[in-house]
């Protein structure tokens, strides 16, 4: 066959071309039907086994490209089915009640079917022809999480596919107003950015990706509590601008990986008051405290932010990925991303449009489980929830202290807990205890230590839940490697 | 309250604070579960009245927000479900079968359920420790498509939310091979890209994005089919060169989004060959030909790119988003991407951590329904696919030739179908069709004219469909405004 050739219609009648490939492509629908009656017993026999398993078997990853291999020849609706069922049930399970290894666990009891309805009707949320009372209901979110952190309702904001994402469009926003000409004309050299060491490794990430460079970021030093020191954030910015550099933005933490720490956002934004520089918050974690009474001091502050990340994918039990961008600007995102494509932007004004102020093009509805979410919670509900995740932090740090073989890093300042089993490795604990199906946690460094790390995030979780993790850790830990090693 | 005040465990006993604070948490599952139970009559319900409508009411923005605004006090379970299936089916439906507007359509029978438990176990897909075997099953996935493209199938890749991420993405990689210093030191000045002037417009976006600027992009001319004209390619690299700019990569488009035109991939690797560039070639909507015999030579000369971008989600029916950057070099995307963060990448080989080559930290397992609709196809089942719907496309064109007040643009290349109403203004028919609820469908401008573009991308659709879409254009075309208008 010549390399540009193609069939053409005289190769075939098109009656026997159509007919020549039907197969099942009519009956899709009654083959999808089909699928979707199973669906629920599928779900629910997950979320039983979830139940009753708190850590799943390990499967080392030797042998499983071919377990998994893919197939020549068509196979049958129920086996793909029980297949996708059962290799979901071989991998970890993020909701078990010995899950604390990341930011996220747990089901939402409306967040999650919504966004499996989200997959079924497959909106792409970038028109108001193709999105319509969709793309109204992603501005009435953002609205509502402008309102909570204090922004002007009428501000700006998109949601987009993770934290890291709405960091980095953040930078766009922010390079927009430093330097105008960079869309057209490229980053220009000198604009730095500042974070404290204790910050997302996302900011590194994307200062490496839109052009300003890695080495354009400068890591604030911290607090004992991993808190960003506005007094050293001020001397690194003046010296920055005696050298000769251009200080841009400022990116600020709220709620750290590891410690949980708040950057202070009064000071913080005194000093980007001061230096005419640009305040973005990383709160895609700790933006959840706005939620609470007891924790909503920690973002005093934010009022005053550019913009600010919030992903209710973490401390708001929402599936991956459900991340906002919200911006004090309402055009800044627009004129930092916006192109023009007249095969896709055919009606409605840019607001209806929000295809014009994201980094993608096609974009899944990731608004909707929040705002379904939102309905079944109400304020009160979020109050409430994030209320219970705090008494659950403050409880597991009770529960540790009670314990005279384990050593608390420090005071709790979020949903953090972090410490250490007196004389053994935490590496080693935690290795152990995945191997042998106890709990799923992770360990990092912190101050000059090494330390398990648990992040309290689901609601679900009981007292009891965090004595048996604590159990598990002594447990194991005797059979350890010395912390030294 | 002072600013940065918390509550703390002396507040309030922690019985107390865990009580207080019960609600319904510990019994989400409770919830979720029946929830879940009326998932499946929920979604069949909307899959049925998506059968029977071929097109639904346009409804308008106003009084939306107040409608769907977010309360204060918690809601009913089965009241915020039954709400959200409303909403479901008050937006444009993307499955009916008078929906031609966008490069996708329709359900899969199986990635769409797939898709749809991804998000009730919610894996974050950025180490072997959180998703298990579910980080071989996107390497197979990638593995195999690799295969199907002719790459190394040891090359490299990575699932992105969408083929703007992947199309930026495959730039970032380029970067590092013509500046390896931008990673770190930013990007430099007069790098320059070369792509069609009927390219995506991610091209000119994703150059603004990483800090070449949009100027960089040299928009090549293109032959009357809307290929990119290679001698011009040529050219135009000479003459930056010669102009002291530094030639870096080439961005292919295989099936472009209005014409479907397919560059010629043989004399563009040559030039690139030649000139020394990265070859990226853009098949979001394009690879899906490699699948059909009669389709496979207008790609003939990807074997020799250094990278691919291909979205599934597009002409291969799978849900939003399933897009795959696939590279020649494997660990081109962990050079371009890669940081450390010891909190996260805690065990297994880089292989296994694919958050080490993705723009994203969190990221939503995209891979799994394309894994699960490919043990459902086969390879055998995709060809049949394809074929059929390159033969929906052919009937529909000689259908357009058939009634003599429809007039052809050009014969199609792949999916895209775009004719005029003569003497009819192509943009108030499309609006026309969407207001009187008779087919959505979109306009584009071509060759100097204003044509109705249909994306044939559902093979569910049949011959009478096609007609059917014919019959309403030229039901309402008397009634639109004239073509100079």
């Amino acid at each position: 066959m010549s390399p540009r050739k193609q069939a053409t219609s005289t190769d075939l009648t098109l009656e026997e071309l159509l007919c020549s490939t039907e197969r099942a492509w009519e009956r899709g629908s009654d083959a999808l039907a089909q699928a979707l009656e199973v669906l629920s017993r599928d779900a629910l026999r997950i979320l039983k086994e979830e139940q009753v398993t708190p850590v799943r078997s390990v499967v080392a990853p030797e042998g499983l490209s071919e377990a998994l291999a893919l197939p020549a020849h068509p196979g049958s609706l129920a086996e793909v089915q029980e297949r996708v069922t059962q290799l979901l049930l071989s991998a970890p399970s993020t909701s078990g009640r010995r899950f604390f290894n990341q930011l996220f666990a747990g089901h939402d009891p409306i967040g999650t079917p919504t966004d499996m309805l989200a997959s079924l009707v497959n909106h792409s949320m970038y028109t108001y022809k193709v999105g319509g009372p969709l793309i109204v209901m992603e501005e009435v979110v953002l609205r509502g999480l402008r309102r909570l952190a204090g922004f002007p309702e009428d501000g700006g904001g998109i949601f987009t596919p993770g934290g890291s994402l709405s960091n980095l469009s953040a930078m766009l926003c922010a390079r927009d107003r430093f330097a105008p000409s960079a869309k057209e004309e490229g980053t220009p050299k000198g604009l730095t950015l500042y974070c404290s060491e204790e910050s997302h490794y996302s900011v590194k990430k994307g200062a490496g990706i839109v052009g300003f460079g890695r080495s354009s970021v400068r890591a604030v030093p911290t607090d004992e509590r991993g808190v960003m020191r506005s007094d050293a954030l001020l001397e690194m910015i003046q010296a920055d601008r005696r050298a000769g550099s251009q200080p841009m933005m400022i990116i600020a933490t709220a709620g750290t990986t590891v410690l949980g720490a708040f950057d202070d956002l009064e000071a913080t934004a005194e000093v980007a008051r001061s230096e005419g520089l640009w305040l973005h918050v990383d709160g895609a974690f700790g933006g959840t405290a706005l939620w609470s009474d007891a924790l909503r001091g920690l973002c005093a502050g934010l009022e005053r932010a550019d913009s600010f990340t919030w992903d209710a994918h973490k401390a708001m039990g929402l599936p991956l990925t459900c991340s906002a961008l919200l911006t004090r600007d309402p055009h800044a995102p627009a004129r930092a991303l916006s192109e023009q494509a007249s095969y896709l932007f055919q009606s409605g004004a840019d607001l209806l449009n929000p295809g014009t102020r994201s980094l993608q093009c096609g974009r899944r509805n990731d608004a909707l489980k929040l705002w379904a979410a939102w309905q079944y919670h109400g304020d009160d509900g979020w109050t409430a929830r994030t209320d219970r995740l705090w008494a659950l932090a403050q409880t597991l740090t009770a529960l540790i202290k009670r314990r005279p073989q384990l050593e608390l890093l420090m005071e709790p300042q979020y949903l953090n807990v972090s410490f250490e089993y007196r004389g053994r490795s935490s590496v080693s604990i935690c290795e152990r205890l995945e191997r042998e199906r106890r709990a799923l946690v992770g360990y990092a460094y912190a101050k000059g230590r090494c330390v398990i790390r648990v992040a309290v995030v689901n609601p679900e979780l009981t007292r009891a839940d965090l004595e048996a993790l604590l159990d598990e850790v002594e447990a194991v830990a005797p059979h350890c490697k010395p912390a030294s090693a």
